[in-house]
């Protein structure tokens, strides 16, 4: 994503204490607490601007939305939508998702959305792709039994490369699309990366699957 | 595959019993002496006309290839092929592979190629696919341990379905493709109906997987 300096983002953050959560490791396996109401917990992971977190988030007030984003200038755009609608229902994270596991207790979280993931192309950054093994690892504990994991790309080589990645893993696919805005999918909501992609001619990849042996 | 009327190709199937080989059982666990050399065998199913198998077969003398094909109008191409070629590795059996088990010792398989097998779209039909589960547990139990199921097709439909039916057989993909003529791979053989709809601009999708629980 293209940082572009934002004066007072990091001013911004601290600021806005109540969406933007300072201490997420004191509120490991009592997320609940912080949201004020006990219902599912959906996290999504590089929610960017947050475009899709919030829509997602109005639409579904009987879950808990968390949005978890590295990088200021970007988090801070998610922060000024969330300002503006206010939601009892989302909270952000500006942490990396490799320390998933200090921030979320054992099945704690219902859902796990990756969007439009960085593709990290070169074979020596696989371990940052957020569908590398030992990502796989932390999203089977931090996830409930019935868990699943969300994701969707316009970039075909980090799409193959996951699908294999989840294989190896023992995944089991629930849903795919290989041409998700061609497909019977009605209710599908865009990030703000799937719209620009999209547009371009991109073609939209998803899959839903799930670790069986949780199950 | 549009259904011809050759004339006499039910005769010619038999007149050629060196290459058409009339009682698959009795070669069961011993498809070697068959061949008259011990060497890796590979089974294309369905293979219609045979382009890929032929030549297959020409490129890979250390290997027995034998192919499955139902029909007569079209296995009867196949084998025009054969006898042009001569070919002491190649044997085609006209058969439904859901006997698979009766042709085909357990483990005595070491690689399947599915290429561009019917989609059968309705899902009444699903029992009929060749990547429905019942086919898949036939799969694992004639291939050896070391043993890959090749797939090819350009229906993406079908290419779907069969990921998640894999993923539920606990198969590990060792490649995948979702623009095989895009992609590095170089050494691609078409088969009749891949040459046919890549010309249509049609994508085509490749994936080679095995059975973990063997190796
Ligand atoms: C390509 S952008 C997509 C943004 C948004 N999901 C969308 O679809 O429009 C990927 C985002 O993931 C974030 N990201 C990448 N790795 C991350 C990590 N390990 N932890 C948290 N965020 C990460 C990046 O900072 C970037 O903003
Ligand atoms: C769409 S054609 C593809 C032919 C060839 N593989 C190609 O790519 O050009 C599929 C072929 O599979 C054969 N077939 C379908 N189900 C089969 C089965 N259960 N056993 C044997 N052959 C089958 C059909 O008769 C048909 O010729």
């Amino acid at each position: 994503m293209r940082l572009r300096n934002k004066p007072g983002a990091e001013n911004k953050l601290i600021e806005f204490g109540q969406y933007v959560v300072s201490n997420p490791e004191e509120w490991k396996s009592k997320w609940h607490e912080r949201f004020g109401k006990k219902q599912p917990l959906h996290v999504e992971i590089g929610m960017g601007k947050g475009r899709f977190l919030i829509e997602m988030a109005k639409q579904n007030p009987e879950i808990n939305y968390i949005g978890i984003e590295l990088q200021t200038s970007v988090i801070v755009s998610a922060l000024e939508k969330q300002i503006e609608e206010d939601l009892p229902n989302v909270q952000l994270l500006q942490v990396n998702a490799q320390n998933l596991q200090s921030y979320f207790d054992k099945g704690e979280v219902d859902r796990i959305y990756l969007t439009f993931s960085d593709p990290w192309p070169k074979n020596r950054h696989e371990k940052r792709r957020l569908t590398y093994k030992d990502f796989l690892f932390s999203y089977e504990t931090v996830l409930d039994e019935q868990g699943e994991l969300h994701f969707k790309t316009d970039n075909q080589k980090l799409f193959e490369y996951s699908l294999i990645s989840f294989s190896e893993k023992g995944m089991i696919l629930k849903e795919l699309y290989l041409d998700l805005h061609n497909s019977d999918v009605e209710d599908n909501i865009m990030t703000e990366y799937e719209e620009k992609f999209s547009k371009k001619g991109n073609r939209i990849y998803k899959t839903v699957a799930y670790f069986p042996n949780k199950k």
